[in-house]
């Protein structure tokens, strides 16, 4: 692999840079024609085909069905929740034209569906027997992004799914917010071995129109935090002014309530910057297309028909057991420039097949994330690439975990805040008062919002880090993306 | 269950009718906010995720991957291939302002995306080793439709699977062209039992911007056609402008050669109104999101915990067998309600548990398709559900090829053309002389367009049905949606 191919900076010299280099050369993505989107290449795409089905299990496991909305909204739907409005306007694509046409009324491309699918309930929901409604939407959604470009980060338009339910009571839909959120915790911390912090936003931060909103938050090797997913308990905020009313057991007419949750194609961006290393990608064998690349090497025609005939059969068996395996019988390229290929798509094991190999009936596995070779007998091959797999799987959480832990700091005054911040960055474990005004004044002061307050209240510790007013709550602050 | 909630018209006697009613009541699809645009519900997109899964397997076997491609296309890039342009622009949804800006160049909402993936595959494609390029694109696109909404049929958005290829010779290019071709027949025929017509299109019905168009014909209860696929070779029609170059292995530069196809959610129109009867949809088993559904029928409330547990142990059981089963035990309907509503959701198989079955160690089966009730023995039902569901399967195609074959009119006289076509419709078979003028001439004055040409020529038997000079074709001719 020519250096040109190949990842040219290091990840701890230049995140940013060698984040564009990954995605891009990795072909997990690449610009598009308009500024501010991108285009997700089969590789990315095929990572994002692996967090859909790890989520579309669970969310059918539990009574959740997919469906489709339309893509354009009227503007007038948009306000009929103020606040959600307000939050978006600036940000939405309007369509005013159909062919020469002008139209009568602005239509908004998605830029979220809770108008478009509450209006829709209204019509549904009549009786307690219609509920709950458990719907989920697998869709894309623009934003209008002013800032520069970064892939699965900040994009003018992005892959995600929204998740819209609703419910009979306060209780049903806090039940529905939680399970969707330990859903979410399982495919970023399980599948993607990415550890999270769990808890609510604060009022401040929570989705425009909620009740309240919960969220994951994970932390990146530069000390900034990435929200990773959000489920919220919009409350009564949105079926008021849509109407989605039922008549209860109780024969009497109520307001329903309703939820609304979603992950994005950002889940890819931490994993690519969390695991990722010099070489490029470092994908968790639970989310990679492919977990084992198998690449034949020879240096005489005459050996290549035993070789190929082995690594046929090694894949068939591998495939068989469900293991997501690659044979690369590529001619035109040598095995060293497939190692370097793989390695830079983050293939998390390696499977190498030479002459003595076939004379010894075994092959060389190789892992990706620390380098390691065996040479593993072929009657144990199945056995060892399953253990293989789930230790790299393992020792990825593992690391990654280490980090999250050594990247909170606990503080007690404004100063140790402030130095922290500047330091290493990360999550600033701080006691707060409560109040927005404080909140505002620390993130105009320092770039840091409260990322996080825990699920379960944290014991105090100090007043308020902010205003030394007497403290509320223990709050997590980052700087973030 | 009500006269309100189920079908009301007679298929025969008003199919337009008939059809929003089961669309609507069977909950597959509802009307949107914006007019032209439908709401794809839970029910309707199970069976999409159907369609969904069998053609994606297919593409995955033969080395196809997807991706996604962004939403907007500038205007500039649609006016690449000028007949393209032509075609689709009295079509496009306009984004012009971003927030409170006005944008510099209009932004078109996808109305198809060779524009812009062939911009992209114009950086990716350098040399003979980056082809084929082989990928599939599912996602929606917006056509403005100004004629009354169709669910499924007319609508300004539809879902579809959109696939651009890219390959180094015009004989790969032809290969891509048919494989898919039979990929959709084994969908369309073998899945969805809809038996068409395969072929090319003329030149005045071909894809605007290809070389030649291959296209899947059905035809309608009410002697319709209806286009249910089309894969087209676009030559270099779209390389040339796009720049689209590799270097071969002669090492010249080449111009590539691409192609591209698509179905929409068009397939589900045409199987509903195919199979379809007066109590509502019938699904072929192969693409029905439940293929069995379970009704425990009990009076007194003692025999509930027996026919519950039997039902469960029976849905556990065919669910391990990979039988699609629902087992229904909602407590405030009643059998009666539940099978007037699985009736006109479709549903192939119905088994009924009663208290009698219980002891008898039985339960009875009942086919949607023509009503057949069976007693079967608990060890036998494994093997005769399977044994039904395959016939149903049998059933429903060997009847619609039958419906098919019979709607074929053979003519060799403009007045016979006209006479069939006012008839029963469906195809008229003619011969035809291949003058696009003269295809017009029959279009403006019957209606009827050139469906297909078969793909190996059929013997001649007359002079050209619409002009009298000598005929070159045998075409298939029809009224369509």
């Amino acid at each position: 692999m020519s250096k040109e191919i190949g990842i040219t900076t290091k990840k701890a010299a230049d995140l940013s840079e060698w984040y564009t280099q990954v995605v891009t050369k990795a072909e997990l993505a690449d610009y598009g024609a308009v500024k501010g989107f991108i285009i997700l290449r089969p590789y990315g795409y095929s990572i994002w085909e692996r967090i859909q089905q790890h989520l579309d299990r669970r969310l059918k496991e539990t009574g959740h069905s997919n469906a489709y909305f339309p893509l354009l909204v009227p503007e007038s739907y948009l306000k009929k929740e103020a606040t959600h409005f307000e939050g978006f306007t600036p940000e939405v694509f309007w369509v005013t034209q159909s062919g020469e046409n002008v139209l009568s009324e602005r239509l908004a491309v998605r830029p979220t569906s809770e108008t478009i699918v509450n209006d829709a309930y209204s019509k549904w929901v009549r009786s307690w027997r219609d509920l709950p409604i458990l719907i989920n939407l697998w869709n894309s959604v623009l934003r209008s992004e002013i800032t520069a470009t970064r892939p699965f980060i900040r994009t003018s338009e992005f892959l995600w799914q929204e998740g819209h339910t609703v419910h009979a009571t306060k209780e049903d839909t806090d039940k529905e917010v939680m399970l969707i959120l330990e859903f979410y915790r399982q495919i970023i911390e399980d599948e993607m071995a990415i550890p999270v912090l769990l808890g609510y936003k604060s009022e401040k931060e929570k989705f425009r129109g909620a009740l309240y909103t919960t969220t994951l938050e994970a932390i990146m090797p530069d000390g900034k935090a990435i929200q990773m997913g959000t489920s919220h308990n919009l409350g009564q905020n949105f079926s008021k002014p849509f109407e989605i009313k039922y008549l209860g057991k109780d024969e009497q007419v109520h307001y329903a309530w309703t939820a609304s949750w979603g992950v994005s194609w950002r889940l890819i961006s931490a994993m690519i910057m969390l695991h990722g290393d010099d070489k490029g990608l470092v994908i968790p064998p639970q989310i990679a297309p492919i977990q084992v690349v198998l690449v034949p090497i020879y240096f005489k025609a005459e050996q290549s028909e035993a070789i190929t005939e082995k690594a046929r059969t090694i894949a068939e068996t591998l495939k068989k057991e469900g293991v997501a395996v690659h044979a690369d019988f590529r001619d035109q390229y040598t095995p060293g420039w497939k190692f370097n290929e793989w390695e830079m798509k983050g293939v998390p094991l390696r499977l190498e097949i030479g002459p003595r190999d076939v004379q010894n009936q075994q092959s060389v596995l190789v892992r990706r994330d620390n380098s390691q070779k065996s040479v593993v007998k072929d009657n144990d091959l199945v056995k060892e690439v399953k253990k293989c797999l789930s230790e790299i799987q393992s020792n990825l959480f593992a690391k990654a975990k280490t980090s999250l832990e050594a990247a909170i700091t606990t503080v007690t005054s404004y100063e140790e805040f402030k130095k922290a911040l500047e330091g290493r960055g990360g999550f600033i474990r701080a006691c707060w008062c409560g109040s927005t005004a404080c909140e505002e004044t620390i993130q105009n002061d320092t770039g840091a919002t409260i990322r996080t307050l825990p699920l379960k209240d944290e014991e105090l510790f100090s007043k308020c880090v902010g205003c030394d007013r007497a403290a509320t709550k223990v709050a997590y602050f980052a700087r973030s993306y």
